[in-house]
């Protein structure tokens, strides 16, 4: 560690895929880079999020299509077999790829927890203690994510719950299992987890429905389906009151509504906040508390002469994984074309996707894909809104993929302009037609052009001719 | 069939998919129609083509799909219940819901075979030889279709071998099969009934690659699969003398390289030829032969007064079913247009989708969808042209898919105007993929408007980010 400098041209704090991919493109951009992480280089994405919780939801969905096939049929599931593969893909909790790869690039990994110190300054303190300072000669990005947020509720915390991180990476599979939340978390590991071998599980539910970001069908076609596999799903109940005697120990949950529930494990799946904690903030004139507010050009608003820079979770914008990403390469670019004087003006340089609502899939059974905003978040805007649904198993591509099939679009119309503001797809694997809707949203492609963009027969993509037709094309 | 008017305004020859769409839209734009056809409402997509190749390839998708990923297994196939399951899909061979829908148009359905009669003017032979004359008062449309062409070799067309026809419709797989061609209909149903059965499969390539109009690498991969799956693949050969001494026995096919193999069946799949024999072109000045000719509005250009219309395989701009109920829905309107006086400016009204080349999707496994222009088309055709290629395999959300997946993308890049002239991929169910593909290069979207259309992580669809980030965005 000792013989590197310590003067960088950009310093990221945190190296998590947003930070990876900001020394990625500044270095590419002929600037030095440091970043610091105290944990593992890769990010809560790669170990704890969304490679291992698709690793475990994508045999649960490909035994549920086998299960509509006529024709073939499934042996036992081999758990056991499923969890080594997600050690696989996460690295076995190893990180030496990740580090390879950002010694590559080359950046610098200084691994130790890393805090403001004053502007362009990084003091990093080091797994011996040891405490070592940085400069920044153009700006620091701070890419240091989220963490789960726990409930200040009697008992919770001592249990020690589960949250994303112990459910992910799960050895045994608890066969009593509460799951307080309703949002992605929540829905995909509930599912995941009772597929795998929770035969008992409840989820609490403080609101009325499930995935309450998402157009309401959305939630109610999940938790009908979260239902179906003998998923206790309840509504309108939280958690209470929370006893573990024995540390690992059976845990009895006290709900709102004064039920009692044994189990083996509690998942708490309640959302996440900014990871502002101890990260220096004071240093430069900032209170650790929310999100980071940035602009566009994701540099931190409140920090005078624009050498601070917040990207992905910990800006609150949103906490998906490809936007961190996206936000990164916009901030990377940003960086490089001030430190080399360029124009700002050039077409990458704003997170422009941001504002329009992010694409996002989540991999339940059935699959929830959307981007844009949701009706109700249209309308509260103010557009001119005109609405068209269709059921996605009335397409003969859908059909062919199974018995049963069951799913529904929704497209959400600028009727003054005739463009999408927003396309919600629910069904088994509509993941993949997602990004057709992302195009058509962000470039603002006008219906009537779409309706030259031919679907393939018979792919489950006929569905945009069904919807355009409904529409009265 | 007596008590219903000889006089309509839109007179269709064909009721597959193409000429239901042409009588759904002018009757919704106002209009009168009839439709005649002497075999099933719902064509050749909905009994021999599209519709049971799929049902029968969608169990051997799933099943490879289970066999890349630890932790689930397959016990055997039950290849009855596939096909019992096409038989489903396929109506029986009963086009009773067809009919249904063409009534509830509602139009006119004359079963038998139809004829042009002089301008406006078709006849009808009924199944009982009787004929009936109808009027056209604004357009006739000719949807015939298209019929397997079986090449003139000694002894083939005597052995009657099997076309698409008979092989989607199966009851029995033969063990010992011989295929001729290696386009779609070759590939896919030798895939298809090497899986449910066919041990020794045979495949005569006259060509040096598989699927001859799409990239080359996606026939390299479909060849591989194929001889993985324990195909014969034989390129630059063909038959040249077919034995077949007892019709439904053993037959005997000699190659042009001097080999004998002997089967229990032959497919033919070497192309298609347009329905134009018999339908009387010779009374409207055309002289049957080959596809007729039309524009983008689908008026046959040789004939005057602009009456006459084709739509579909029988014109000749591609043969695929999504592209001819595209032409359909574009000739309703024209008529409905041209009928009630309206502009002809509208932008539904020219099927301009048709030369930026059309989209389509091969349901191998792996699978190729491609839309637009090949790298050699586009350079033929003089375009500045730049080309990215990626691993779909390298991209996280195919890892997830399961161990060992193996695809490869392909953008063909307008240089001077930076957007899209073609993309092809090629991987296990690559298919809802492509339809982003397809709104990017119908509505010409640029690469620097493209690179904010994030893709949802951990999806296939990153491959858009990998294929932007190629070509150095």
């Amino acid at each position: 560690m000792s013989d590197r400098p310590d003067t960088y041209d950009v310093i990221v704090l945190g190296a998590g895929p947003v930070g990876e991919n900001v020394v990625g493109r500044v270095v590419a951009g002929g600037l030095t880079a440091a970043i610091v992480e105290k944990r593992l280089a890769g990010g809560e994405c790669s170990y704890y999020a969304c490679i291992p919780s698709k690793a475990l939801l994508r045999p649960m969905d490909l035994a549920a299509e086998v299960g509509r096939m006529p024709g073939l049929s499934l042996g036992p599931v081999d758990a056991a077999a499923v969890l080594a593969r997600r050690d696989e893909a996460i690295g076995h909790l190893d990180d030496a790829e990740q580090v390879g790869w950002i010694e590559s690039v080359p950046a610098a990994l200084f691994r130790g927890h890393g805090r403001l110190a004053g502007p362009r300054r990084v003091e990093v303190t080091g797994p011996d203690g040891g405490v070592r300072t940085l400069t920044a000669r153009h700006a620091v990005v701070v890419a240091t994510g989220s963490t789960p947020s726990v409930p200040d509720v009697p008992g919770l915390r001592a249990a020690r719950p589960w949250t994303n991180r112990e459910a992910t990476t799960a050895r045994e599979i608890p066969r009593r299992l509460v799951v307080i939340g309703g949002g992605v978390v929540a829905c995909e590991m509930a599912q995941a987890l009772r597929f795998l071998g929770a035969a008992a599980t409840v989820m609490l539910v403080r609101g009325r429905r499930l995935l309450g970001r998402t157009e309401p069908f959305a939630g109610g076609l999940v938790a009908a389906s979260l239902r179906d596999a003998g998923i206790d799903v309840r509504f309108g109940e939280s958690v209470a009151r929370v006893e573990r005697p024995a540390p690992g120990g059976p845990v009895t949950v006290h709900t709102t509504s004064g039920a009692r529930l044994e189990a083996d494990e509690i998942l708490v799946a309640t959302g996440r906040e900014p990871a502002v904690r101890d990260i220096g903030l004071e240093t430069v004139g900032l209170s650790p508390g929310g999100p980071l507010e940035v602009g566009d050009d994701l540099r931190v608003t409140a920090v005078p002469e624009g050498w601070l820079y917040a990207a992905g979770d910990v800006n609150g914008r949103n906490l998906l994984t490809h936007m961190g990403k996206y936000q990164a390469r916009v901030c990377g670019d940003v960086i490089v074309a001030r430190a080399k004087g360029r124009p700002e003006d050039a077409p990458g340089l704003r997170a422009v996707a941001d504002a329009l609502g992010p694409p996002q899939v989540i991999f339940t059974d059935p699959q929830v894909a959307a981007v844009g905003r949701t009706e109700e978040q249209a309308r509260a805007e103010g557009f001119p809104v005109r609405v068209v649904e269709y059921d996605i198993g009335n397409v003969s591509g859908a059909y062919l993929l199974g018995d049963g099939y069951t799913g529904r679009a929704k497209a959400v119309v600028d009727e003054e302009h005739r463009i999408l503001l927003g396309v919600t797809f629910v069904g088994p694997g509509v993941g993949e037609l997602l990004h057709a809707a992302t195009v058509a949203v962000t470039a603002r492609v006008p219906l009537d052009r779409l309706w030259h963009a031919v679907p393939a027969f018979p792919t489950v993509s006929e569905i945009w001719l069904r919807l355009l037709e409904e529409y009265g094309l």
